[in-house]
């Protein structure tokens, strides 16, 4: 029943705000056993740095993050924490307040932020740099989506963008080289996409402006057999997962929407024995889940990104005292914020697995 | 941690086969003092019940539910039923179960279908009628939401089919009254559909082929303040309400993937004050959600069903000794499920709206 | 968050009020190939049914129990349920309510009973035999016990009277197969107290009153390892679950309260390494947990059991007007309570560690 | 389903071992609007501290205190902290860490401890001191409960030594105020116990021995309605709150394991009118507690602590190898950890006071 806990056998409950001293979280369930590094941890956690680019918010977080506890040293390499099956504590200083940015926004309820359902559900508000609804709170799932792929053997989850505004990728360009050369701040695995974006997003930043994006995040290696049928299904725990991070307004599993225009004997993966005398799907329109369990091939999950809604251009809206003003949303803000996402949405996909790993394994035994 | 429970204040376990004695759920939570009859809750079943027309299975079954616990009777109206605080246990006998319409396939894994990766999960499967996966547990949601719909004053939830197969209604035409007509088998708004769909899905059935569906869920006179940033937003849950929903593939909130093509400045509802002196939106892009917590403006979800995978078209598979086979599902099924899922959307959103509520007034003390 | 359920990942929710067309329960978390017969069910059940003797309540329940859900039936042996891994839904027809019985308390709140609380905190109760507080429920737990009895290889779980109000037992004279002979109506391991508690409980009777009585429960072949530090250790779910029990007002593992007087010399039992090479301990002070965490020495447990509040002893109290009454209890009560929960008290310990089971295997991937 | 977690609604999670570089806890479900100072957090640590008198621990612990998230200042007394809603986490780093003080323990199962659980369980082990089963941990405990005494209004809750060893306090000599004299060293309400105490204690400690001790908490002001029957009765959260403490064997409610031997006339508290028109209990054997829901009486509550594990004197054990041998706990170790337990067992009573509250208020909208 937590507000601020994601799993349910590997959980991780985050702590924080985007202006208060740190954020951190308690990774509650990771095994004992599982080995892992700092290193591992901020590699991930820069992909989703801030100030990598123009194209992303220009505060300036190194996001450090430090392991309080829940670990041992390793005899042999102590470069190496070794999970005790006790709480992980992970914390990562703020370091750019700068909130004096926001205090012209303290009465004002911004169009598209929370702030008016804020103040109507609690009474007051955080309002320095959107307080708890910061998406600062994503470089926690992020360090914790690092130690959830070690849980699962073998497991690789990876995202890329595959639409910014209105502007997608061509999908037979794909290649998960292209995601992480350092000349593409988009994550798109399209070469050719990334000039277009480059000059598409200077031209709304220029307006003043934001957009959206779809982001596209695949795992590879989960088992067959994670989830179960209804409630516990592992597309809904990842599309919950998803939907959990800001800005988030939709969410498909394989086809998706596009599988309501499809005819059955389109949709159905069919089965065939492979060359290695084990099952194999010969299409993936299920995107790796059937019935809300993990079938073996590749858990494919897309989700959108609205646009940034803090904007630079002038929008009508009201205060708290029931004013009709207009509102311009300074600060440092990301022209899309679905470019960041993408490190996000895998953690989530990552954490989703892990604990639907360990949930089958207290249940059937398995594995 | 459980996985046949939906909710957390307001919990619904639902338990029971398609081919077992009966079906039945334990709602948990709904708050003592709240009134409703049994022809409310069959008036719901009746609307999700199989038979209803040519579109859906032939399968008879009444459908008629029984109030085992958690209520007393009003002692001027009995036949109201008014809840205690404790459990309330409903129960459905399966009457049409013919299980010999399943004998061949229970070595078989159709395609589509959670065959295969229930037996590599549990080892074991009930192959009746697909057992726990069978479409027959969503009568049991709906017969929550009916109680879920009772627990937020004013509230209302509709649903209706806006696409099936390839062919889209035209919102133009929009018209709820429409929706419930004895006339239309297929819950959609635009009355101009009804005839298409109509030809559309009888050529279908003749192709021995299915198609999927997207339905739209509107959630009006929703409190602002529902839901929480994070883990516990009310989107969140209910895209993971509906995604555990047989056969859905995506969800969507407001505008959803289209809002990725928006920019920032189209995309910010914006607020005025109304002639009643309360806060206004002067559009609905964010489909009554910001930051995880509900505005006050009507909810709206969509979602995405895919094609029955259930079709008389032999499709190549596996079995349960690897061996490669072609697979024809006999039965009584439904040509596009995504028609009964109407109801089915409706009450996950209204329980996730009822449990929200519940939560809210216990996290703030407010409402 | 669930009022009615006991467990996490053996999850139990009970529903059902003594004076309604049944009681039953939903086990979620069964493990899928766990074997079963209904006379196992029914055996357990039988221990714990009213009716057995004049020192239990005269009310007639055959208690037969039915599965509904969740089980296939073994091909070779038709009399073995064997679990698929949903949920195993359970139900008892309740056969002789006699609500008559109760008319005149409607109003009234029995000291010693919950009337007054329930009053406050629901608004409205089920008076009709206690309603949602009735003993009855304790029936599903016993079942539902029967089932967890078969989760942990080997588990043996048995349960003795230690103390009828003043009368204790003499521990020298213990001997489990006393418990369960036909001719002993206390389930006390002490032939010697048969005919003092015989005596003791006429005379009580005689007296229009009631007692209390001291419960011990002893889990053989708990493995070593099951539980955890802090707020998940087996003992603190054990003292949850025996809590739970209706009457029950004291729990204690190992020596518990008289530890208290211990020196840590005493108190710290000794280890050995055993015959078999395995590590023994010389003592079980702790009741087979250290830490929170099983040890492999037998697990010993302990609750108290106030008195029968329902007496037909004129006492002084309030009715719902708040007018001052006297009240006096008719209707068919235990004179002991405590007698019949020792089944109860073996269920709740053989739940919570069949819980606990499952949690260490899906936490560490062991057993 | 988390192992490091207590509450529903309010929830506090804590992590952290005993020789790492810090302690903490995450709050979450703090209704926003609560108000509270760092000194208050401040005041109750300090009570728990080690090293206040020569018996307990003399580790140097200062225990600072601070907040790191989810309160706001208050805009006119900046020392007052304003709970927004969001999760409040606290923080104390470790000072006085001595590991070398137990580096002979690392392969060594100390009897009374759980080291040999744990390596059974874990597979690997913190060994330093105690790592996560320290009561370190319980200072975690002792802050949040400082916050969770401001939910309920008006709730005061506080705690008391009544035995320590074989020595009882004189309970015709209660007196609150004495309980916290800066001359008394041991919470007890009976200043005639002191010296009693001081010289028993001095004896244990030259005997290089230990002994348990005996806890009564009393909270008052709770409103009647909170908790449930069954599985949510507030008196079984009290329970399984208070065996979560390091060392706790046993719990009991109001007369608890004494009411075996009372009768049903002495045991049920009769009511009457007082003479503010509202219910009174005449007595309160139930301890506050009918039927697992709060009736206004004071809610009494004991707990039974071992004596420390950790001596002087050589007591038999094993090592990891299998190797039989002596163990001496050297370290700094109180004589008897009931002492420092009275705050934690306080808090754990408020915390579970708390918590009820929020969720009496989420489930039936009243308070």
């Amino acid at each position: 029943m937590s507000h601020n806990t994601f799993g349910h056998l590997f959980r991780v409950t985050t702590w924080g705000e985007s202006h208060g001293p740190a954020i951190g979280c308690t990774i509650d369930g990771c095994p004992p056993g599982i080995r892992f590094t700092l290193r591992e941890l901020q590699d991930e956690l820069d992909r989703r740095k801030p100030g990598s680019s123009r194209f992303v918010t220009q505060r300036r977080e190194p996001d450090e993050v430090s392991v309080l506890s829940g670990v041992l040293a390793d005899e042999t390499d102590s470069d190496v924490m070794i999970a005790t099956g006790t709480p992980i504590a992970l914390q990562i200083q703020n370091v750019d307040q700068r909130s004096k940015d926001y205090g012209d926004i303290a009465r004002q309820y911004r169009p598209g932020h929370a702030d008016y359902a804020y103040d109507v559900k609690y009474g007051l508000r955080d309002f320095r740099g959107g307080g708890r609804s910061s998406a600062r709170e994503t470089a926690m799932r992020v360090a914790a989506g690092a130690i959830a792929r070690k849980i699962v053997p073998g497991l690789r989850v990876r995202g890329a963008i595959v639409q910014i505004g209105d502007k997608a990728i061509d999908r037979a360009n794909w290649d998960w080289a292209v995601v992480e050369r350092s000349d593409n701040p988009f994550f798109t695995p399209d070469a050719a996409s990334i000039p277009v974006f480059e000059t598409y997003l200077d031209q709304i930043r220029m307006d003043h402006d934001s957009v959206g994006a779809i982001i596209e995040v695949v795992a590879e290696n989960v088992p067959a057999g994670l989830g179960a049928p209804l409630y516990a299904k592992i597309d809904s725990d990842i599309a919950a997962g998803l939907m959990s991070i800001n800005a988030v307004k939709g969410v498909e599993i394989g086809d998706g929407f596009a599988s309501a225009a499809l005819r059955g004997t389109q949709n159905a993966d069919e089965m065939r024995i492979g060359t290695d005398g084990r099952p194999v799907f010969e299409a993936n329109h299920a995107g790796g889940v059937l019935g809300g369990i993990s079938t073996g091939a590749p858990i494919v999950a897309r989700f959108a990104v609205k646009p940034t809604s803090s904007i630079l251009t002038p929008r009508r809206s009201i205060d708290r005292d029931g004013q009709e003003i207009e509102v311009v949303t300074k600060g440092r803000h990301d022209p899309c914020v679905g470019i960041r996402a993408v490190p996000i949405g895998e953690a989530m996909v990552a954490c989703a697995i892990a604990d639907h790993f360990l949930r089958h394994r207290g249940q059937t035994g398995r594995i």
